[in-house]
């Protein structure tokens, strides 16, 4: 059986972007380093007018097939991955199958087109469907176009309000991938949890503390499970950890929770025993709350190690580059922290053929997800294709009241008519509403 | 390989039954035949106000797994498939797994739960994807759970009134299938289309008369598509031919369309020479237009040639029994289809072993599916079990005016408090809002 995996991937950033530290914070009579240091974020990505998730995707794809020189016949399936639909039974893929048809020549009437939904892990399960199609021999030949798309926008006022962002990641799944082989293995933690949800609401209600928690509890019986299939895991055998960075500090707890649950009974933990100890065992404890506070007391030791900070500098810090400078996109997250990580070694020259990585995604509500992936011989290629920088670097910046007029428009219960802060090029647009109230795009040079 | 399939199913329907010729039509002034012969429709089932798509999707699948003597630890997959959803972010899989989990002595921790969305279509798109997930070698000896649940409800007053309905359709696919193998050859046809969609609202706008041109046109392309994998169909290939039915009356269209085609270069064409002629062939025509006007009065013959006749009333009639009885379940409808079909056989004492079925699955938006299905050895005991009969029987009869109360309770508008119908026995039920919105849910002895 051949190799499958991502092939390609693009990213698509909302053209505005705001200043966290020097724009959000002083309105809102906060520490900039709240932001910078605390959260680890600079700046998100908002859409302007003229975008929504549609056009967000779509435009991600096109550059997708541009650059792979696909045409719609290649492609026999098309799953976008979303929490921010508009619509309770048409799927998001048929609205962005519609724009690229108006700029390929020929359709996708014979492609699978869907929709999933599951907090921000629905990017990776799309994932592992377009992977499963094809590893079952129903693809004939064509590759899968996998979208996670979201507008992540909180309640004004919430605090959620600090990690908002905008963007999407198109992927190409093939056999004989470019980029990465996925691994058979996949492990999940996953449980009915009421810590992040929208009960028939645009924006989410949000448990802060409980959304931490469960997010650590899920991942790390994700990573249990990935290894009761894959065999225990090390910290040295992934070059990178890309997490699902909601905001990058999230992504510092689930690293050392990882770093400490894969050195239990390695030679690091040997190391590290005369500085800080062994690591507490359940058995030597009368009660769980007794275990787990000495395993809090130990992580936070742990993190102050040099050989946690090395580990941390080395194979979580570069997963973090563009979220930390997008904010939270939803089920594109981990896929952004693909990139990032990707994007780090070929701007260091590093080696990365043959090399692996651990993907930890997770959706609220509750599920994370652990799988590996191999890096490919022309992974260099792909990398170097995107222009990540370019595209973050041309957004327009916005105002506070620039803001606060932008979050209107694309609040689903206010009708406002707000000007465009940037010019559409090249892109696909969002141009108003059809006699049955369905969202219409155009393409504009 | 071993074969993968669908291993069980179970069916809930909503436990309120509405009268459409003797208690709607009277009411609406109209003449109780545009339901019983036009439609094709006699009864419709609501939800109660304990009831929605939770309660009856974990109550299917509370009687499948019993049945099948299943525990949590035996599924590794649970997806829903549903138009009905409540919540823009957490998946309903994880409702029906922690009501699962009140019951069932383990739990789902392992298990990949997620949500999809594509109409009346993603019912069969999660079966596709459990059957990929186990060919591709990751179900690690575990069984998927697909749940295809909706309350099918329309604006007061909308055509669409009269097609209600509300139930689920619990299936386990799994290896070595004791009901149907699954077919690898798919067909697709897939548009971006207006005929049906739900922007940021509840009910559905439709337009009747497009949405009918475009599921008819998408099940061509989807039957040519599946030809050009499989090969050549012919009528006689296939038991049954259950068709995704919102109403019987749109089925009797699809069945006269698939007939056509599939006669086309048979002996049945050649057979129905001499009384209404041969088919129209594109290249006899200057325009499409000519084509497809020739086409339609061949096809006004050709449904009242005793070979058609007698085609339709032993392959399609009996797939539309129960939802003659319950009305339009979105997502499930195709799968009370096909239980239907089983059922008719068993009633026959027919020997279905080995025996073929085509199922045409289609979703608004749209999208087109058609696949074949092969009946398994034991195929009768699986079918035997299934108690939907009483279940219909069952289920408490409500007057028009108990429909508008019924009605207001399941729109998410409206605040409305209503004393409930029917009293719940053995099943879950819908108990209220928790503190952050959340729908929280009992099992009720």
């Amino acid at each position: 059986m051949t190799s499958v995996g991502i092939d390609a991937i693009e990213i698509w950033t909302g053209n505005l972007v705001l200043d966290l530290p020097n724009t959000f914070a002083p309105v809102k009579g906060e520490d900039p380093e709240k932001y910078t240091k605390g959260l680890g974020l600079h700046m998100s990505s908002f859409p302007d007018v003229y975008e929504d998730i549609v056009t967000m995707g779509a435009n991600a794809a096109k550059r997708l097939m541009e650059r792979k020189g696909l045409t719609p016949n290649d492609i026999g399936r098309i799953d976008v991955a979303t929490e921010s639909a508009f619509d309770n039974s048409k799927p998001v893929s048929t609205y962005i199958a519609g724009c690229l048809e108006q700029v390929f020549e020929d359709d996708f009437r014979h492609a699978n087109k869907g929709e999933r939904k599951f907090a921000c892990i629905a990017g990776t399960q799309s994932l592992d469907d377009a992977y499963n199609w094809i590893k079952a021999g129903r693809n004939r030949g064509r590759a899968a176009l996998v979208i996670a798309t979201d507008t992540a926008l909180y309640e004004r006022g919430d605090p959620g309000e600090a990690t908002q962002g905008a963007g999407a990641v198109a992927m190409l799944i093939d056999e004989d991938p470019d980029l990465v082989e996925l691994s058979t293995e996949q492990g999940y933690g996953s449980m009915d949890e009421t810590d992040f949800l929208k009960p028939n609401q645009q924006f989410p209600s949000v448990d802060g503390k409980r959304s931490m928690q469960v997010y650590l509890a899920r991942m790390r019986e994700a990573l249990e499970d990935y290894e009761s299939v894959a065999g225990r895991t090390h910290p040295d055998d992934f070059e990178y950890i890309p997490f699902h960075t909601p905001f990058p500090g999230m992504v510092r707890k689930a690293a050392l929770l990882g770093f400490r649950h894969m050195s239990r009974d390695t030679e690091i933990e040997d190391e590290l025993e005369s500085e800080i100890g062994r690591q507490p065992r359940e058995a030597d404890f009368e009660t769980w709350d007794d275990y787990e506070e000495a395993i809090r007391a130990y992580m936070d030791e742990l993190k102050t190690t040099e050989q946690y900070r090395d580990w941390y500098a080395r194979v979580i810090e570069p997963t973090l580059d563009i979220s930390s400078r997008v904010g939270n996109w939803y089920t594109g997250s981990i896929h952004i922290a693909r990139a990032s990580a990707l994007k780090a070694a070929a701007e260091e020259g590093k080696d990365m053929v043959g090399k692996q990585l651990l993907l930890g995604s997770y959706g609220s509500g509750a599920q994370a997800e652990i799988h590996a992936e191999t890096v490919q011989e022309t992974w260099l290629d792909e990398i170097e294709a995107l222009d990540v920088d370019d595209q973050l670097a041309a957004r327009t910046e916005i105002s506070f009241d620039d803001y606060e007029l932008i979050h209107d428009v694309h609040n689903h219960e206010k009708e406002i008519e707000v000007e465009e802060f940037s010019q559409p090029e090249a892109e696909f647009v969002f141009t108003g509403w059809g006699r049955m109230n369905e969202r219409r795009y155009e393409y504009v040079e």
